[in-house]
């Protein structure tokens, strides 16, 4: 080892965080760490979607370029996407989403798989993008599907369980709104009413609508449309008279919509769930149902994830199956346990106990005899090995590092 | 997206493996699924090593090319590195291991940091490598260390808590043998004896002394050190006579040796911890105590995971800190849970209950009564949506889909 040489860069790489257990920093303020942080949100996720009936799967981080190409010609397939050559001369990807992975899993035992399946994955993703706060290159998402039902009761299934993730963050009502739509409705929508040639610029204005003011929205839509048909959309998205009427109506003719439109209210009276023409979401791949979760905190009132129906993207894989997910990410989660502070006040659940023995002779006694006795009563330990240094200093050495009671030798 | 091309390949990328969840696969002959199997693993190395008194930390998986091949110039530095150039031009490598990652994570708060630190992380690390069973290009490890201290008593806590690492996989004293030595006694005993010149050799021989016969043995160290020396060697490896006696002398001058030969024989006597000079431990930045466990299968004698004293290895990021520990690798351990047939036969352990819905308007009542009781149970469940099918078939469905109990409305 160069030890002589420059001492090593030891920032974590760009766009990467490194994850410190909490009690080894000098005179940290957070009450939990952000390793203990992550774990309380990968285990709420678990233990919702373990309880709802959900299993556990995974895969490696590394697959083709390719893959990620076919799916998506856009920023994500070329400029974001971690592509590099292994030494084989393969043409490998960190992937950028989750999604894909289950889709080439599914199809890769398609014959011996028992449909429907239900599953989950919790992993890290890679973008290559300007890193900024709680949009980091490397990040966490924990993935959910039910791959192999068509459209139909199954949808309110799926949307049942995006608010039932809130439940387990002990999240309230007045906390986060849900939003719904329909792609096969929205093309229903454009196609009566002849807008078909501006429909990609009127979905750009709709998924934009909760971020740009009124005026601007309506100048665009004129633009667009004209004054009439501007008018019908923003009547529409405000669930106004005949427009709104015309938009419930067309939304009979897809019966899971028809289902959720009269169940849901049922099953979350208090939460806000709101079904809306202005929720498109980008990706080109949803074929049905879509929806989005967005937290309420004024100061960030960003999305926190979204889902929806995808029932061509396996066909990439040769056959179609149906399949409809969400996939909650870490770092918006972590946003808004932080706004709503939602993380429990302390998740070092053991109580620690700090060792002092006197001198070696005292280590046989300390892990046949103590040792074992604080693991059985659910505890762990801390030893100090200073012996030399006085009594009264290594006390508070290991009160400082979080002990509560402390064996003296 | 392009369905109309070639599909897509479905196989996992080269090296790199799929964990499917049980359930979902048909014929599935394991009593637990892959992905359950390595949960359990992790869950058992969580549970010792929190109950231990050791924090977890976690970090990225891309590191600088430049640390690992600081710290190793040999194979694993050039030709098993996988090793990438990212968009912003940076010499960029997927961690082959996780000890450089605490190196770096520990320099850069070094400051801030209350040591000693005990520290684990559980995660995944790529070597370009011909894929082989149980040695993959994706595999997970589990690293644990003791940062802050210099040799000395501590040297034995780390000792123990590999041999505690066996207890919660249920393993018997029969199963495992665990192998110790020095670095510096090896120094010591290799300069006393004048064999400085063929040390990298000798070491050599050491290090494969239960891989080779002994005849093979012998004449290389008779054509390495001459018949007297080579004799020598044997009998200090076999413990007999005065060469061995010699050695133990010798392990005297290392107080942190002295008490291991003292105490592990108190608190393990029943388990095989051999003290021996053939363990050598390849990598070059060991510094003192050293061991390895092995699997006793005799059909499969492998290497289970070794650990050791590296007290420079944080130097090459500008400060030394002394440190202790070891790596537990996911594959090894797999490997041996299932000679030894280790696993629990059903770790899947909640129970499933079928809910067969005659309507979609039996869906209110479902989610708002009966989901929510089963889940108060502790238990999970699986619904049927096939309203058409007959209820015999149903049944059957959701009974081969692994429910016990099924709800039929």
């Amino acid at each position: 080892m160069p030890i002589d040489n420059n001492p090593l860069e030891s920032n974590p790489y760009r766009g990467t965080r490194d994850f410190y257990p909490k009690n080894s920093i000098i005179n940290w303020t957070d009450t939990i760490s952000d390793q203990h942080k992550r774990n309380y949100i990968f285990s709420c996720f678990r233990k919702t979607l373990e309880a709802n009936g959900f299993s556990e799967y995974s895969s490696s981080i590394i697959e083709t370029q390719e893959a990620f190409l076919a799916k998506s010609g856009d920023e994500l397939g070329s400029n974001q996407l971690y592509a590099f050559t292994d030494k084989g001369n393969r043409n490998i990807a960190l992937r950028p989403e989750l999604t894909l992975s289950v889709a080439r899993m599914v199809a890769n035992k398609l014959n011996n798989l028992r449909l429907p399946l239900r599953w989950y994955s919790i992993d890290n993703c890679f973008r290559y993008e300007r890193p900024q706060k709680s949009r980091m290159r490397e990040f966490w998402q924990c993935e959910v599907n039910i791959i192999g039902l068509p459209a139909g009761d199954v949808d309110l299934e799926a949307l049942r369980l995006a608010v039932e993730i809130f439940k387990d963050f002990n999240a309230s009502p007045e906390m986060y709104t849900i939003m719904y739509n329909h792609r096969g409705l929205l093309d229903r929508w454009v196609n009566i009413n002849g807008w078909q040639d501006q429909q990609i610029k009127l979905f750009k204005i709709l998924d934009d609508w909760f971020k740009v003011n009124i005026d601007t929205k309506s100048q665009s839509l004129v633009n667009l449309l004209g004054q009439a048909s501007a008018d019908k959309v923003i009547n529409t998205v405000n669930q106004q008279g005949h427009d709104w009427q015309e938009y419930l109506t067309l939304a009979k003719e897809f019966p899971e919509l028809n289902l959720i439109l009269e169940v849901i209210p049922q099953l979350y009276p208090d939460i806000s769930i709101i079904f809306t023409p202005a929720i498109i979401r980008g990706q080109a791949y949803y074929t049905g149902l879509i929806w989005e979760a967005f937290d309420n905190n004024k100061n960030n009132p960003r999305s926190l994830f979204g889902g929806g129906r995808f029932d061509d993207l396996l066909g990439l894989y040769g056959q179609s199956v149906p399949a409809i997910g969400f996939a909650p990410g870490e770092a918006p989660i972590h946003e808004f346990m932080e706004n709503w502070n939602l993380y429990p006040t302390n998740s070092q659940s053991m109580e620690t106990v700090g060792i002092m023995p006197q001198s070696s002779h005292d280590l046989t006694k300390i892990f046949s005899e103590i040792v074992p006795e604080i693991i059985k009563e659910g505890k762990t330990f801390d030893i100090d090995y200073d012996y030399h240094r006085n009594t009264d200093k290594r006390y508070e050495k290991l009160k400082k590092r979080g002990c509560g009671q402390i064996i003296k030798l």
